[in-house]
């Protein structure tokens, strides 16, 4: 767990160089906290631009339409809303919690006219009841323009639920 | 406690119809975290834009001249810099806390110059020791351009302190 | 601990009256939150630009390169990187703990563009494991545009080990 | 059928002045022609900016989220883009015709990232064939920016078809 | 018929060689349709550019107030939607019609704000029944930017009406 | 006929799945009327972006210069000027005419100072009399700001002479 | 005389406290001097936006189309016009005067293009000779950018004539 | 005396149509007040534009250079600086005063970074004792963005001294 | 009396030489008419760019907060506020005159946000009747944008009264 | 060989008095240095716009469509292009020389979308072995932005040769 | 030596067609000038945009840190940077010289913020004594924005010498 | 000889350290070329600003008016111009030549409009037959934008020329 945006890391992936010198989650106390998250893939070294760059499933679940002008406009921050929450539960699941053990997000967006598709790809990964939330749109985020959304998650998972 | 940047809601107010799915704050451990908090009144889907958007003992306090040119200048940041706080300082007391329980700011100003307004009001709410802050400007925050000033609150508030 | 951007302080410097009206850290259970720290000296009142505002050291250790042009270029971003977790580094010390007790940075950039170069400096206060880390780029920062970076350290260091 | 973007017109609400001196619709042979079509409501004079200024079931149809930041953001647009249709709906009806008597459309974006949102409208209002269809995002339109979308359509209605 | 955007040619003004390869004007069917309409004076190669651009008792009738700081501003538009229309109902007339037989008309603008002075001017060309109308504003017209407004017409003239 | 920017689609390219809601083309009485056609590959679901995305010979027929500099200039606005008019040709010719049959063009553009790129190019097309034409810069088109040029067309083709 | 954009003011509008804290005009010596007039109208603290913002009558008299597209964009310097000149036409009559008095105007424009619609308004005010004037475009005047126009005038008027 | 930027006027250049409505100058008082003066020569229509559009003699005064590059850059200065002031003079002549009985100038520039330039002309014209003086960058003045400075002038001349 | 903006000068300052070419105030007939003032001191050659540039006890009596970061944003209008309008006093004063003999204020401000920091400063001046006023928001002024506003005064001093 | 951007000079287009002070060419050993040369007429103090500022056959030869719309656009930088090495070709025949001794050329564009244009003309001037280029996009160059490129000539002309 | 910015060439990689019509360098008497070099392989037709592009020990001998936001910011300037000098120093080589004849270098940046990486470049291929250089940044190079940097070197290398 | 922007550099200055590493003149046969001259002292690490940066004698001889506002605005340029041709004096001097030798100067100028300043004082330094020359604007220059102009100087002096 040690590259800049790198959700998730195995030893094939890395080849024992970090992509990046920081931790993508840090259990403290009774708290878990990560690494702000974007679409960037460690394995393949990709931004995530589109439908394209996730799995297939997931794109029809987020609303892929099918048409190519659609989904050329709506296709880049769908699909990174999905891959950032999954990379999240994905970390979280790694340390033992589950999505629900994440109690706040704070969300940076390059145009926050994005927001609605954000939101309906949030709701999937949170059901229930949501997590606190703040939302703030900046200039731009690492490692280019591209990236069009980060996400800051800290979850409560006690020790002794984690197990 | 569910809507976007609801500080607040009684079941009056969303009629059982969430305003947005999260949190406006949640208790974890000995803390209280506040979801953003920006000056929009959920009872009257209302973005607080001057003095005429909150109460008047509120404004003369915080600084209204009375003058029109000079109120329509400084009217929409005061007027939502004293919103916001008091909306924290609300949500602080329904948990059983106050406002020196708070002990950490993010505060995102869409235009720093804006500062020594907020810092003035801010001053009202903290009169003794301040809280550790941190402060940039962004470019936009939700819902809407209008929105000058966002603030993420902590809170530390023991449970045997909260009773 | 007092001032807004003042990461450390005697009372020589502040003669009594704060620079600015919050705390630059604070114990809330077994973490110290620090305010954000940006590249301002509050003894001197003085923003750091270059090298020539750091000492000759630290200017050498973080490469500066003797050239007028390039030191010109490179010299603003390289002297407030060390600047700030330099500054960060003496506060944790001051609250019994170190460096490689903090865990999280939330770093805030002007341009992004520097960030090879504040990766370099990040390094040496970091030589070991690294902390999570969430970057993003804002419009701009207190108390000027001078400023190029601000750091929001959180350090975990239990009462005991902090003795 | 006389004012600019009034897409119909009854005698109470004109009052016999006509709000801009040119046809709604006409009848040129075998075809209908209509003026492009915005979302301003001529008997309230009124810019149709969001689900407030349509009909509640057609505010649902069209996706109306409940979320005060999601509907601010999404309404303008998904509003526009419905009322707009449904004016030339009605404008083919009062000819005689239906909506599938439409072939074809020139549509005027402010903003071509506006697309998928009217796409899902469009697709509401022409569930089998689609229409032809040029789509290009242009500077402004009247009468004010806050018109998102113009629609201009051509039906064709040959005459014993229409009675 | 051949130039680009000259709405008439005598055998003289062209010389036999067109000044670009388009028809100002075709009839297919029943319709007269026309090339989008600017106000460069072929025979002259001058774009018009104000009231000393058009005859006098033009200029004089549509508004020319004889004063320098006005005409210049005003000028532009009120000649250049005379200019238009007026080449419009020429060629309308040399294919045996008149101008109550143009039932359509698309309008580009560089600048919204002139439409009042071109509402002004259409409504001395159509008296009566105005045509349906669709308008926009767009990012600039051929041959350069000096151009304020193109428009292009469709009229309806069976063929037993044209004689 | 059902892609959005698909100007001729075999059952092969779309798999029964149609790329968007829209009809390519359709005869209504005498006419054919098409939907704007730019510059993409349906069948690979490619933007053509210059020499390399068209057929050799087309390439060197309207231009290449086999100069790397010149061609990367001059390459996105010639290939796309071809592919469009190409496309157009083709789905007229499956309607059983041809291009002389096309009477009217409205061209979009995102830049005019491509006409002269384009005029060339629309000479090989149209080597007899010309079509109608209508030409304004506009902000963008669909799907992407890749695009430079769209081109509506419309001809006439009694249904007698199809045949 | 108080507030600072009010042209006048009664008892009843003011209540005592005075809007802003200057003169609405002043005679010293044979001269009346006046503050900067805009088109605010401080009894109802209403910015004059457009022809609904004015008398009937005045509307009607300097221009009202009828047209909403027209009026739109027209009626904001057509009805702001009046309303100033007309704010001075009344401070002139209460200290005895009238406007053929105001011997001299500094015009100042948030937009020169503004200029023909406000000449027009102007001259009604000043049938016969005109004042002296003086207009130059600024960035922006009190209390917001909604104000397109301010005028300052100046008249003389000797005492004697005054009574 | 009567057209908007016109310092004098000969019957002759007017032929009794006034350019504009107001007055060039007018004595009040033991005060003449001067209209805003520009660089735009009534009796040609003409925008002074640089040296070719003064005499030489004054052209050579007030710096000419000879060098086609230098002279196309300070020449519009320059020259706007004599014309202006020239005109102000003549006025002042004609109502039996002298340059030096202007007490007060304000001027206008459309760029500060022209005052050497104009300072350098002033000189030449208040060789002796200078007026006083107020000097602001504005956006814009009549009639186009070709004017550089616009002077508005007061002199002081008792009626027994003008005779 | 004789420098562009220097509003008073003694023998010393400027050593015979002048630092510009006007006057900074002249009496004619029962007025004085002053320049427009600017926060340059002349004998110090120095631009006020904040609370530094004045005396301690009006820095402290204008408003400074003593925090670092509120001080840097609001400091320069402060300061400048506070330095223009008390050389109008003392200008007016070496004519024997005093602030209430000032009738007239033009101000002139690079940004109207300003305004309320004037104002408050300008009620200290002109603490019971205020002048009449006219405020506008230009490009720039003289010598450089750290001008942040320019007042230009008159007053009324019959000769008998200044005595 | 004395004015700034004159290629050539005879004594009767100078009449004695240089355009500016440098010199065109100027031989230093074995080589002929050239000034950057504009498309400016020193005989006629005229900067080359278009088609019509160059002989005709010249515009023939570069590519002059004869369409107006098309000259327009391309006319320009064709016209510069040829104009400036023709100069350069005259310049170094006066020498002695001819185009083939020019071994470098540096060249500035205000616009790179221009190479393609300026390539093709080149070609024309340089028909066998080219030179060796440099070729930058810079801000602007003297006079005026009407000019689109400067070409700086290099040549080697041993002085046996050049006999 | 044929293509524009072909810095070297086999017969293989243009295959007898030449890129563009110029010479990479040519020597004149005891100089061989170089054309301006940019960061374009002309066998790959590829334009080198980071580490990718260049082999793996240069990228590692410039810098590359293995991190990947770090290098996605700094691998554009610095392999583009290693590529022209690495360039220049083959075709310098290939004339019988070396790295140390070259004396001077222009060189051209899109940005200078870019010279400090830049510059730790050009010392690894100048180790001893430095050439003489001129640096300006200009607004694009050929063939397109993705150009950093634009090097033009010469050499001096007499004939005895290169032998 | 060694300094990036250094004309000339005694041993003391440098203290053994290179400001930058490259030669600021080589003699290469008959000829010196320079390094791009800025106006930086190396010895004092100083940008010049203006009149106060230069010898007083200079800055009377190039124009100095002694007005703090014109002195303010042409200023930089004029003192720039003058310390850089005073370096290439003394380089040229140092290598045994004078100012005459030089034949040829590239010059790169942040703004055109500077150019009537820079060349008064040129002439100043080539009083006699003046150097080829070629002019530029560009984006920017090292060290910062406060750089105006950079000249690159190349002068002719054979070997016995020189002794």
């Amino acid at each position: 767990m040690t590259s800049e945006h790198a959700p998730e890391q195995t030893p094939e992936q890395t080849n024992g160089a970090p992509l990046a010198r920081y931790l993508a989650s840090k259990r403290v106390g009774d708290f878990i906290f990560l690494s702000g998250v974007i679409a960037v893939d460690p394995a393949r070294r990709l931004i995530v631009k589109g439908f394209d760059d996730i799995p297939d499933d997931a794109a029809d679940l987020i609303g892929r339409s099918g048409e190519f002008s659609s989904d050329i406009k709506q296709g880049p921050i769908l699909a990174q809303s999905w891959f950032v929450l999954d990379a999240i539960r994905r970390i979280i699941e790694s340390e033992g919690g589950q999505m629900s053990d994440v109690f706040k997000l704070v969300q940076y967006f390059r145009n926050l006219d994005h927001f609605p598709y954000y939101s309906k790809v949030r709701q999937i990964f949170f059901p229930d009841e949501p997590p606190i939330s703040t939302i703030v749109e900046v200039s731009a985020m690492l490692p280019s323009t591209d990236i069009l959304i980060e996400v800051e998650a800290t979850a409560y998972l006690p020790l002794n639920k984690g197990n």
